[in-house]
């Protein structure tokens, strides 16, 4: 590992940079991933790093020691950070001090879309964005098209609340919606609270794209329009709505359990 | 109205520890509503907030508007700042400037548990509270039981997340999980990744109690062993767990799911 100590070095600034600017992760088309957790999928389940980067008061710590051990088998880049400069790029507190600089995946076109997604229309915090590629990872959903008013996927804080689910995933970000919705060729279902159908009376059993929108006004008038039907979690409780996080999850899941009953169902 | 506009203002200063120290709300028995939804659901679900907090510049604002004129027909004292001593005291960003500082309502103890519940040990996000809390509220759960290390309810943080679930439901902080467990006179489901049911393989139309835990670690060991059957929610993708909020959804509208397909299922 080469120790850095500088915050004029050139390498420190350049991960500093992707650290603190959205805009700068999208032209570099790289991301920090922060944490054990995140690091140690990404080796085990994606691939090599650009870079790995440890806060020197970790560096004893076994599993960090494990991690930078097989980033060098495998020629990967180490740098070790004093804990000031380290601080100043990880947003996890208390974490245990590593991060890798990875490539950004590039995402594939859709086409015509024929197996199950999820559409997000304008979707704005992060953390519901982490937890929606993480429920549509479990649920084996494989495509997220994010229009493009959609919080940033890429993002240190969205990549987190994602435990991983980012690398099972075809993210396609900027995506225009209308025209997706338009060419699928599997039944477009938007969410809404005023839908007079249930999510418990259509048949999931087959692809579906999920349509969900933006956390106080749900998707626009004119996506909703072109869906090819409304459906609504039905409430008991006298709550105008769920969190857009939680109503993904039920409608995902919904669609797990339509398919684990029947029997040739398929996601 | 009366204008504040010293930050040496006895009122004021109570109201900025309100706002700032969960110690002192948790002392106080008050918290803060921030923003139009919350303070017009309290006015219309719950009752007289104790105090109305104006930001001067959206003092002409018709909705803030006409929240003041119902506060002063029910004779509820309302103040209005300056927008530097309210931006101190608000923690909404670009929002319509209005507060209300309301008691926290008095639990009621739920004894041993007959009806449907939810119980949470350890859960640590604001955010992830306010989604649950949505949830419960949504799917006519009415117990919330926190164990002692859950994150606090009546922050505004959480109530923001919450969208007034928090008027519907019956939140009880602190609370021995164990002897609810112990006690409880509906079977306890508690959700774990290495659970050998699934949650639809399990009799959701009767009531039942909920356990759902720490966001890294999940329910603790003792916990689990107290269980009456612990579930999981079946994934089809490689990932090792959902978001806690989106397990408490899916859990909770599979439960909705089972009682409204039941012909006398009750929550």
């Amino acid at each position: 590992m080469k120790p850095i100590t500088s915050r004029d070095n050139p390498l420190y600034k350049e991960i500093k940079l992707l650290a603190t600017s959205s805009q700068a992760r999208r032209k570099a088309r790289r991301t920090l991933l922060d944490g054990i957790h995140l690091c140690d999928v990404y080796l085990r389940q994606v691939g090599h790093p650009v870079l790995a980067i440890v806060n020197d008061a970790a560096s004893a710590h076994p599993e960090v020691a494990a991690l930078v051990a097989e980033c060098e088998r495998r020629r990967v880049q180490a740098i070790s950070l004093p804990d000031s400069l380290y601080k100043a790029i990880s947003q996890v507190e208390n974490g245990i001090g590593i991060l890798f600089v990875v490539d950004t995946p590039e995402p594939s076109d859709p086409g015509a879309l024929a197996e199950s997604a999820v559409l997000l229309d304008n979707l704005q915090d992060p953390g519901n964005m982490g937890s929606i590629l993480r429920s549509a990872a479990a649920a084996g959903v494989r495509h997220v098209l994010c229009g493009p008013g959609t919080v940033f996927a890429w993002s240190p804080k969205v990549l987190r609340a994602g435990m991983g689910a980012h690398f099972l995933l075809n993210i396609v970000e900027g995506i225009d919606l209308e025209t997706v919705v338009s060419a699928a060729r599997v039944p477009v279902l938007a969410t809404s609270s005023h839908a007079a159908k249930t999510v418990y009376d259509v048949d999931l059993s087959r692809p579906v794209a999920w349509m969900f929108g933006h956390e106080g006004q749900g998707v626009s008038e004119n996506l909703l329009r072109k869906a090819s039907v409304t459906v609504g979690i039905p409430h008991i409780g006298k709550i105008e709505s769920l969190n857009v996080a939680a109503s993904v999850a039920v409608c995902l899941f919904e669609q797990v359990r339509q398919t684990m009953a029947s029997p040739d169902g398929k996601t």
